[in-house]
């Protein structure tokens, strides 16, 4: 498929609200954040740039990736409220709770989807100004989610599984 | 599980040699290139720091991820040699042929594994000096390969699932 065509596909919205909600959920209830969704958009390519990102991979009926991204002062304060410490960007402390952040949110979503589908375990990435690629194929949709101590980013990429012929 | 516990806790090489011999495999047959691997070691926290990195998510009787990750140069000419073509490094050509090169390290490997798992699509992060956090209950081991374009590392961080109590 082209890139083009892939700009295109939309993502079925079905896939997309058990997201949303579970965003709101996880941190009104695990981070005691409020959280306003903002209208999300297509991903371009390359997409914003990010210096902490949790990344939950897909399979089985549906397959891809829920990325979860921030810029570095926000990832701290969220993690700050979460875990009731401070910890250092680069301590195994603070990757743990930035990934679980990402777990509970693919976790709840993935219940609401109705789908069959395994998640993995978080992958955390910290670097300044990375960007997660965006695959030809895949279609990515990002949700931009507003708190009173910083904005963060939810992309979201996944579709159903195809059949093998 | 303690981060001291974790680091001690060995990787079962059953688990390691056939990443090792697919990533011999897929460099010589698909890309055009040889690689020597030189000794694993224990990945320390934080870990070394790459410009590109793509990740694939293991999910089932194993769980973790395998990261594949490279300095800038090193990509681009790796990926030049595979695709026939040099790309721009925020492209998404670039992307998916940086990732099929660790779908099929990971796809060959998991055939050897002899366990029941799936793995995810490819998700590719770029950015200057980043590097994929170590969770603390997952070991992780890394893998130094040299080639003669650059040299790149294969990060493995899976583990047997555990059954739920």
């Amino acid at each position: 498929m082209s890139s083009a065509a892939a700009t295109r596909q939309p993502i079925d919205p079905k896939l997309i609200i058990p997201f949303v909600n579970s965003v709101r959920q996880v941190f009104s209830t695990m981070v005691g954040v409020p959280v306003t969704i903002d209208r999300p958009s297509i991903k371009s390519s390359p997409g914003s740039m990010y210096d902490v990102s949790s990344i939950i991979g897909f399979s089985g009926e549906v397959v891809g990736a829920v990325v979860v991204s921030y810029q570095r002062e926000t990832a701290l304060k969220l993690v700050e409220s979460f875990a009731g410490s401070r910890f250092d960007l680069l301590s195994p402390d603070f990757a743990d709770a930035i990934g679980e952040l990402a777990n509970m949110i693919a976790g709840s979503a993935k219940k609401d989807l109705g789908v069959n589908a395994s998640i993995t375990i978080p992958n955390v990435v910290v670097g300044p100004s990375h960007s997660i690629a965006r695959l030809k194929d895949v279609p990515c949709l990002v949700v931009p989610c507003k708190t009173p101590v910083g904005d963060f980013a939810v992309e979201i990429s996944i579709k159903p599984m195809q059949k093998q012929a």
